[in-house]
C-alpha cells in the first residue's frame, strides 16, 4: 500500500488535551447508567431508570407507521407522494409531527400553545443542548439547577462549558427562596443568572415534587428577577398518591417557561423523540420578531439537522392511535408504577420497622410518583459500596453523588423500581437489606 | 387561574443577548437549503442537495425492520426477549449497528477497523458536533476546512465558538500546500492546528475531487504536522467518469484520519443515521488506554444518549439485504446521479458553447461524479440575484458565498443535479440560461 508514507507507530491522543468534559466524573454517571448493567447480569438492578415495556412487540412498528401515514392522508388530506417524500427524505428542522404534539399537550396538560413553538428533538437530551446553547451566551451566563440534579442537563451544560450554580434541593423540591438566594449568590460573584432548571414532578433523582403554591411563587420570582425557568416532565403522569398537579408552563402566564417533553417513558425509548415548548418571542437588533423555536432550529440544524421521520412517524402514529390522549393511554402504566413504588415502600418497611430505621440511622422518603426515591443510609454510599453490594449480595442501586455537584449525598442512595416486577421486588429489597445491615453491622 | 402572579406583557428576549451562532447568517444557510423551496413552488431547483427517491415507499419499512431483527434471531441468535429490548430501550450511547457498518466499510471501501471504533450517530451531523467537541479543548485550537465548505462543519464549529481558519481549494480539492501554508498561518497567530476537514471526493459544494497522489500527500503532511484529518464521504459512491479512488482512511496507516459516513444519499435520509470511525488510541494520565470512539460516546450521551434503535434497525436491515455491499445496493442510483450529471453538463454546453461563454465570461467545473457543479458568472450571485431568478425565471440555485467563510464565491453559483429528472433538467437548465443571458446583458 503507500509505502512512501513514513510512519512508525500510530500515535496515541492524550486525553488530558481533549476537551475537559472527559476528564470530569460527571460524563461517566450517564454511560454507567446505560451500560453497566451488563457486568453484574445475575443483580437485580434498582439502578436503572429504564421504562417497563409493556406489552410491546417489534411488529407494531409496522401498525404505529401506518396510523401516522392514514393520518396523513384521511385528516389531512396528503397525497402518497407527499406522504413518501414525508417519510423518506431530509426534511423541516423542527419537526414533522409538532401540530399532533401541540394538540396532545393542550389534553394531557392543559398547555396551550401554537405548533410552531414545539421544537420536535432526538429525545429531550437534544433538547437541553440545543436549549443551552441557544440561551447561554457569555462566561458569565449561568444555569440554576436544583440539587441533586438530573445528569443530562448538568452534562450538556458541561460540554458547552456553562457555568452551573446549584439549588439545594428540599423534601418538596426547589424552593422560591433557595432559588432567590442562589440568585444572589450568582450575582454577588459577577454572573448572571440566565435560567433555572428542575423536574417538578417526581424529579430525578430525589422523587420530590413541587406543591403548587411553591410553583406559582417560583414564576413570580422568575417575573422579578429576569429567569427563564426550564420544566423538565418526563414522570408527570405516573402519580402513585393524589392526584397531578399543574405544570409550571400551564400556569406561565408571562412565558417565563421553557417546556421539555419527553416520549421516552410514555410512549417508546427506542424512537428517541422528545421536544421542547420555546412560545418566547426574540427580537432582534432591527426591531424583527421571531419565535425562540425559529431560533433554537438553527441551531438544532447544526446538531442533528432533523430528527428521524421514521422515529416521528412511530411516534406520531402513536399519538394518533391515543386520540391525542396520552395520559389516558398510559393508564397501564400508571398503575404499573403506581403498584411498583408502593411495593417498593412496603417491603423497606417490612425489613426496616421505625424501631430498626432508628437505630441504623436509616430513613428513605416516600415519594408521590415517578420511578425514584432515595435512601439515607449510615455509611458512605460509593462505588466501592455499590461494587460489594452487586458481587456480595447481587443488587445494583445508584449512588446519590453522581448526581450531586456540590459534593453532597455520599451517604444516599437512588433506588428506581420501574424495570422490576413485585417478586423482584420483594426479592431486590430482600438483598438490598442484607447489604444495608451488614454495611452497618 | 394564577390571580397572584403580577404579568402584564410577556417579555420578549433579546436576540443580541442568545448564543454570537444565532446572528451569525452562517446558521441560516443550511434552514434556507432545508426550507425555502417552499416559497416558490413553481420553480425548478438546482437548489437542494436532497437525493433521489428512487423507489422507495413507506411500506418497505417494515420489511427492512423484518430484515434486521431476522438477522439478529437466526445469525446472532438473539432471543424474542432481547430483540424486544433492543428495539424498545434506551441502548448502546456508540449503536446497535455498529458491528454492521463495520462489515459492509471492508466491502464497500477496503476500511478495517474494529467494530467498536464505529459511532452510530443522529446523521453525519452529530458525528461532526461530537467529534469537534471532543477533539477541541482550548481557545487556540483551531479546524482547518477547505473553503468552500459545507456549511454543517462550520456551524457546528460556531456553535462550540471553535476558531477556523479557511484553507483554499483549488480545482482539484485541497492541496496539501496550501493545507501547509494554513497551518503555518495558524501557527504564526499563536494557534494549534489541530484538524483538517474536507470531502476528498465530489465535495459540496465545490465538486472537486483529490487526486491519489494528493491524498498521500496530504496522509505525509499529517504525521509531519501532528494534524487529524476528519475525512468525510457522503458522495464517494457517485462516480461519474473514471473509476472510484481510495478513500484517505484506507491509505491511513498512522490513525490520522477520522472518517464520517452518511447514510442519507446511500440508504434513506429519512433516518437520520450516520456515522464517525474513530480507531484513535487516547491515553489517560493514568497511562489507562481507551479508544477514541470511547470517548465520543462519553459526549454522544450527552447530545442525543443514544441514536434511535428504530432508525438503527431500518438501515441495519438494509445493510443484511445489501449482503453488506452498500456499493453495489446502490447500482442504480449511480447510474442516475451519472446520467443527471452528464445531463446538466451537456445542456450547459448546448445553451453556452465556448464562444458564447467567452463572451460573457462564464464557466463551470466538470465534476467527475456527486451531486454538485459551480458555474462562475459575470454578476454578483447574492439572495436578491436568486429572488429575480426564482420569482422571473423560475429556477432556484445556491449562491456559493453561502458557503465561504473568507468572502469569496460572490460570483459563483452551486448547481445541484440530485433531486431533478432529465427532463426537468433540460426545462431547467433553459430557465437558467435565461436568467444568466439578462443578468449580464
Amino acid at each position: 500500500m503507500p509505502a512512501t508514507i513514513p510512519v512508525t507507530e500510530p500515535q496515541a491522543l492524550d486525553r488530558t488535551e481533549l476537551h475537559g468534559s472527559l476528564n470530569d466524573p460527571l460524563l461517566d454517571a450517564m454511560n454507567f447508567l446505560n451500560e453497566a448493567a451488563g457486568r453484574f447480569p445475575e443483580a437485580l438492578s434498582f439502578g436503572a431508570g429504564r421504562p417497563t415495556e409493556g406489552s410491546f412487540e417489534p411488529e407494531q412498528l409496522a401498525g404505529h407507521l401506518r396510523s401516522f401515514t392514514d393520518h396523513l392522508e384521511q385528516e389531512r388530506g396528503w397525497s402518497r407522494d407527499r406522504i413518501r417524500t414525508a417519510l423518506y427524505q431530509y426534511g423541516r428542522t423542527n419537526g414533522i409531527i409538532h401540530d399532533l404534539i401541540a394538540r396532545t399537550l393542550v389534553n394531557d396538560e392543559g398547555i396551550e400553545v401554537p405548533p410552531e413553538a414545539v421544537v420536535v428533538t432526538t429525545g429531550a437530551q437534544e433538547a437541553m443542548l440545543v436549549t443551552l446553547r441557544a440561551l447561554f451566551a457569555r462566561p458569565e451566563d449561568t444555569l440554576l439547577v436544583s440539587s441533586p440534579c438530573y445528569v443530562g442537563i448538568t452534562g450538556a451544560a458541561r460540554l458547552l462549558d456553562i457555568a452551573v450554580q446549584p439549588v439545594p434541593e428540599g423534601a418538596l423540591g426547589p424552593d422560591p427562596e433557595a432559588v432567590l438566594a442562589a440568585v444572589r449568590t450568582v450575582r454577588a460573584a459577577g454572573g448572571r443568572p440566565r435560567a433555572l432548571y428542575l423536574v417538578p414532578d417526581f424529579a430525578n433523582p430525589s422523587g420530590a415534587s413541587m406543591t403548587v403554591e411553591a410553583r406559582r411563587g417560583l414564576l413570580e420570582l422568575a417575573e422579578q428577577e429576569d429567569l427563564l425557568i426550564l420544566e423538565d416532565n418526563p414522570y408527570g403522569f405516573f402519580v402513585r398518591d393524589g392526584s397531578a398537579r399543574p405544570t409550571l408552563k400551564s400556569l406561565d402566564r408571562g412565558r417565563r417557561v421553557l417546556y421539555f417533553g419527553s416520549f421516552a417513558k410514555t410512549a417508546l425509548p427506542g424512537a428517541r423523540v422528545g421536544y421542547v415548548v420555546a412560545d418566547q418571542e426574540v427580537t432582534g437588533p432591527q426591531g424583527d420578531r421571531t419565535l425562540l423555536a425559529d431560533e433554537l432550529s438553527k441551531i438544532k440544524s447544526m446538531t442533528t439537522v432533523n430528527t428521524s421521520a421514521i422515529s416521528q412517524a412511530v411516534i406520531g402514529g402513536m399519538l394518533v392511535e391515543s386520540g391525542f390522549r396520552l395520559r389516558e393511554a398510559n393508564a397501564e402504566a400508571i398503575a404499573f408504577y403506581r403498584a411498583s413504588m408502593d411495593a417498593l415502600l412496603a417491603e423497606l418497611e417490612r425489613h426496616f420497622p421505625a424501631e430498626r430505621r432508628a437505630e441504623l440511622g436509616l430513613d428513605w422518603n416516600r415519594p408521590e410518583g415517578g420511578f425514584f426515591l432515595v435512601v439515607t443510609v449510615p455509611f458512605t454510599a460509593d462505588g466501592k459500596a455499590l461494587e460489594r453490594s452487586a458481587r456480595d449480595h447481587g443488587v445494583l442501586w445508584t449512588a446519590m453523588s453522581d448526581f450531586c455537584i456540590d459534593g453532597g449525598g455520599r451517604n444516599q442512595i437512588r433506588l428506581s423500581c420501574s424495570t422490576l416486577t413485585p417478586d423482584q421486588i420483594v426479592e431486590g429489597v430482600a438483598r438490598l437489606a442484607g447489604f444495608i445491615e451488614q454495611e452497618a453491622g
